[in-house]
């Protein structure tokens, strides 16, 4: 396999930075770009990765010390189109890998200046993106990270970015109709209209990741040295489901289930994604080609996965309760979900499944850091979807100011 | 039918003017509002009306020496979170009726700025809008213009809004999938979706009126007084085809085609326009209902509706030609369409339809005014969908400052 010069944006993030080294590690020239923005909305939400994480300069530098391979970190704004222009015109990457979005559906759900702020942000983000490679790097493969949340919960199967529809005796290839659940989520659909516009209208290649929710924190790679840790979010605002339950079963909590708990999603390890964005690279989109993959391995619903770390438990007499609390989302609890995940498989990947082993290591790493473990985030969830944030989240963001920081 | 409070948002577009006068002449007590961005656009852009028109002082107070109506004007920017609360609040009204859109698409192809600017200005108005609704005026139905544009051209009919599919022996009825044409139509894809959330999640209620090509510039209302005349917009930026074509006619010049000119869209005559409005007024939607009305009358192909402007000439002993240009735009110039447009009859829509009369009488509007003619907008098309805007007018909008000054 030809080595390759990729940019990772959001490099500082849970995935951006096992990616980085997964792909430096697989031999590839990695440039990773990252404003920092989400250590600051860490500081904003009072909320902390239960892992403690590097500045990026130690990051690269612990990377460097260990493997002699250099990861070129660069502070910048994915927001200022001038430092996109310069940074794709002067890097000339044949991939880029772009997880630089706001990504917390309950985030973009406080207020408006928090949804404002999530759509613009990833709207203007990639738009930069799009015109850079479009005047400075043609043939470069986009590899976007989109969200099996797009296209929520229809009651038919679904398939990977399209459809082909016959209505009246004629037929056609066709977008999958989306149905996004946040304001989060919507952005990404957006996001999945302006790119594969941009591939029909300038010939650009793009590969749209729809993933599912991610869980673990390990891959070989942040396994070296904790000074190569990457995210452990298990808060209510970033933290993923899987995550909660398993700090809730270290602490002796009861697992708190949204609703009924039928709610099912596609979910995948992190060992998996970064496969799945290196195979990405590795297999590019064509000319013009703006091609979409689902990238999850299995899917649960809510109340299985709580069973899950349950019956983990169980193995070792450990009694965990798992209790149902009022949902805060607006989402069907109980539904049909069948979605396709074939196109990575094809291209090679060996999925990593869910097992005991897995969630226990998980419930390890959580009692290691035991002592980092805030209970109010563990609590009733903060951000309703019909009414938003409490108080406290609202004063905390006038929407003016954080739209206008962006952009 | 009962008299409604109803704020027109975009009060002094071409369509926003027109549509004010109509609700009040039918009795609506109706706020307008604008910030006069598009005689600002007009200044940049180099582009002026056709037909002279007022400032919205003018405007208003010639409405009401001529009918003793008011219509409260106010202007104000939808980009304004703080003032679009207020504005809600204060006035709570019944029915909102949103225009107050940059609605150009080669404008949002000039560059990136342009892009940038059209999305974030449309969806930051929009959820702005959004939240306000939620917070100060839940039952008001929200009249939305979206565009024919959204659904692009599949090769399978079009349905209004929403298609019944069947797939692997499941069916769902699911948003109609979309393929919008520029970054324009894609900021009205964007809204549709974040209005379509807001209906499902707060109980709003609206309608998205996806609206085709309009034409003409005379309604009862409008055309009561010169002081009251709205725009006729004949340029490479914000003049739509007909119009192009009976200034072309009216100046001797040969009618341009874009490519093949097999290019087919919807069309509608702006008395429909302002009617449909209306009638979507007095016919509101459900409480969380989000509905979408496919607001045109008639379909042709472009190159069609240049051969009903030759013999309308004919009829006159006239000669036009039509020269067929290299198309700027990315788009098929021969496809099937055939879109549905039933909803708005169901409510009594009484069309009028595209005839000799109405073209002709559109060219004497453009022959009493041949004076303000600039013969260099009915040139060659300066915004190419592969490359962008002139020099001229990339140097014209930087990316940041455009964008920043709008939210």
């Amino acid at each position: 396999m030809r080595k390759k010069t990729v940019i990772v944006l959001g490099v500082d993030g849970y995935l951006g930075w096992a990616t980085a080294l997964h792909l430096s590690a697989a031999g590839h020239e990695v440039v990773g770009i990252d404003s920092l923005v989400r250590r600051r909305w860490d500081r904003e939400c009072g909320t902390q990765s239960l892992v403690p994480i590097k500045t990026m300069p130690q990051r690269v530098n612990s990377w460097r010390r260990l493997t002699s391979r250099t990861i070129d970190w660069r502070q910048m704004d994915l927001c200022d189109a001038r430092a996109v222009t310069q940074l794709v015109r002067e890097v000339r990457p044949e991939a880029l890998v772009h997880f630089a979005e706001q990504r917390s559906a309950p985030f973009s759900m406080i207020d408006l200046g928090h949804a404002a702020l999530t759509q613009v942000n990833n709207l203007v983000g990639t738009l930069n993106l799009l015109f850079a490679l479009r005047d400075h790097a043609p043939a470069a493969h986009l590899v976007k990270l989109g969200t099996m949340g797009e296209y929520g919960t229809p009651n038919i199967d679904i398939e990977e970015g399209f459809l082909t529809i016959t209505h009246n005796g004629r037929q056609d290839r066709l977008p999958f109709p989306m149905q996004p659940g946040s304001f989060y989520h919507l952005s990404k659909l957006h996001d999945s209209h302006n790119i594969q516009f941009a591939c029909r209208i300038w010939g650009l290649r793009a590969t749209d990741l729809h993933q599912g929710v991610v869980y673990g924190n390990h891959t070989d790679e942040v396994g070296m040295d904790p000074s190569l840790s990457t995210r452990f979010d298990y808060d209510a605002i970033w933290g993923t489901v899987l995550n909660r339950f398993c700090v809730q079963a270290a602490v002796g909590l009861p697992l708190t289930v949204y609703g009924k708990g039928g709610q099912t999603r596609g979910f995948l390890d992190i060992r998996d994604t970064v496969a799945c964005v290196r195979l990405a690279i590795e297999h590019p989109a064509a000319e013009g080609e703006y091609r979409v993959f689902n990238q999850f391995t299995e899917q649960f619903t809510v109340k299985a996965l709580a069973q899950k770390v349950r019956q983990a438990r169980a193995a070792h007499g450990l009694d965990t309760r798992i209790v149902h609390l009022r949902n805060p989302r607006v989402e069907r609890e109980e539904h049909y979900y069948n979605a396709k995940h074939q196109k990575l498989l094809d291209l090679g990947l060996q999925p990593h499944f869910l097992g005991d082993t897995l969630i226990e290591s998980m419930i390890d790493t959580v009692e290691r850091h035991a002592a980092r473990v805030d209970p109010i985030e563990l609590e009733q969830p903060n951000v309703d979807w019909r009414r938003g944030g409490t108080p406290g989240w609202q004063k905390s963001a006038e929407p003016e100011p954080s739209v206008a920081r962006l952009v």
